[in-house]
């Protein structure tokens, strides 16, 4: 039941209120991992400069990460450098030095293969093709995608779509794809175009997923200090997959549940800079963040019956 | 156990993307009482010119509300001019015409004078404190307010938090009154100024309850068609008053109650222009969407433990 990630292996220098950070951990493929092998072992497939700080990639091997996959180039590593504004609403790209992540051509290893959870992050759809091409036989992907690839490769994206089972975009992306604002509309044509479930992530609000029999949704966790919004995402993508993985249980019951382990690894990722808080996550500590999500939304009130007054 | 409302009553001209209303009702009290007369019979107190279509009040009053606080005296209606954007997310004021509301010193009939249940409907906050001078013991006082008064009556508006024990605001006004962006802060700033709860309603997203115990989150009811966002805060105001009088319970559990079922009303409320929906509402359709919300949150994750793996 293996669980594969591709996506870009960066160097992070964000700047929030509370500080900043230069070269720190980064990219999609690299919080994905942080998170999901908490739940199950994570195949790592991206590529790095030979300045990338490989020891730190090291330590997080030895929690269930495997690195077959990825390549060390000659030549700089991806690079981003960002800042938030005071409220973590809003951020400005100060600078993006793609390096050797420009000429990144996804190259599965033979024992990768045979993955069964596949979590495309977002790169060129072209690529992400390109990695579903090399997977024998998966029987969940997931993929994430942004407003670049939305609106200068949509052909590719929509061929793309036709091979996932879970598009896990933000609200602003799911209204570009679909080209309609409201929410629900949006996720009712991207179900039309493949994909059997749409996770829409909402930022400090919460996450919906959306399927063919239902809407389910999941606040974001109550949290009075958030540091670095970045990278919330892909830890979200990385505790569903890794639930799913871990249970190897496709129901919408299930995926229910994934989408609250999700939200409970993007609420440890913001606590922290860079990939920080998972350094001393523990298993206890993320079960009590999902249990404390069932607090949070918690309700008796069925049957409701009204009678007229 | 009566249930006691002060607010606007008002004529509104509103435009979105699908259409646009002439001098119909709105107004805060009016969207209150229309949504939580349904659960539990409202006293109303407002002013009107004599140019208001009392018919239809006459019509409101026959579902159950009690209209011998609602003056009628010479001059022209309170009237509200908006349009909204394509998207619903923001809208403009084209004009507002106070009229009669402009000297609006709401007078609690006697017989209203020992309501158990008040909604302090958004007016001046002296206006707020002067209404529960004429109250003798109410049990649960909930009120709303404006950026406008945030900033313009800041002193008397904390003095009136002293008296209130849940504040209805949304998240920009949470955030302006407090001078915190992190909404769970605001909340907690809030707490430390009187009421026991606040509730922090985020429009699209859903509201939040936050008091001393705990956090509740209830996301908004997922709605492929909205029609006119204009009073469904305080339609959400008058499901969670009416459910609390007609409970009778002021328990954090069937507090979590009254913001569901408030958020039903909420969304009852966006589905046509004006009061229009609240013609035809059911007890019926109110069950079965009060119900819906429990679907829509839940799972069952609980106990849920990680073995490493």
């Amino acid at each position: 039941m293996s669980l594969l990630v591709v996506g870009s292996v960066a160097l992070d220098s964000v700047q929030t209120p509370f500080g900043s950070t230069a070269d720190a951990l980064g990219g999609s493929a690299v919080f994905f991992a942080v998170a999901g092998c908490l739940l199950h072992p994570v195949q790592m497939v991206g590529v790095v400069g030979h300045d990338y700080p490989i020891d730190r990639l090291e330590r997080m091997a030895r929690r269930g990460i495997d690195l077959a996959g990825v390549e060390r180039v000659r030549g700089e590593s991806f690079r981003w450098k960002g800042k938030y504004s005071y409220d973590l609403q809003n951020r400005e790209t100060l600078e993006t030095r793609l390096g050797v992540f420009a000429e990144f051509q996804p190259r599965i290893p033979a024992q990768f293969r045979d993955a069964r959870y596949v979590f495309l992050g977002n790169i060129d759809p072209e690529l992400q093709l390109g990695v579903l091409d090399q997977i024998r036989a998966p029987e969940l992907v997931a993929c994430d995608t942004m407003n670049y690839w939305i609106q200068s490769r949509r052909d590719v994206l929509l061929r793309l779509l036709r091979r996932v089972q879970v598009l896990m975009v933000n609200d602003a992306e799911a209204r570009q794809l679909s080209g309609d604002w409201n929410i629900y509309r949006a996720a009712r044509w991207i179900l039309g175009h493949g994909p059997r479930y749409v996770v829409v992530k909402q930022g400090e609000y919460g996450a919906v997923l959306v399927g063919a029999n239902g809407v389910f949704y999941v606040p974001a966790f109550p949290l009075e200090q958030v540091f670095d919004p970045t990278g919330a995402g892909d830890a979200f993508a990385g505790g569903f997959m890794g639930h799913v993985a871990r249970t190897g249980d496709l129901s919408s019951d299930n995926l229910r549940r994934a989408m609250v382990v999700g939200s409970a690894m993007g609420s440890f990722a913001v606590e922290r800079f860079s990939v920080d808080r998972f350094d001393t996550l523990s298993a206890e500590e993320l079960g009590e963040r999902v249990r404390s999500f069932g607090e949070l939304v918690r309700f008796d009130i069925q049957p409701y019956a009204v009678e007229p007054v």
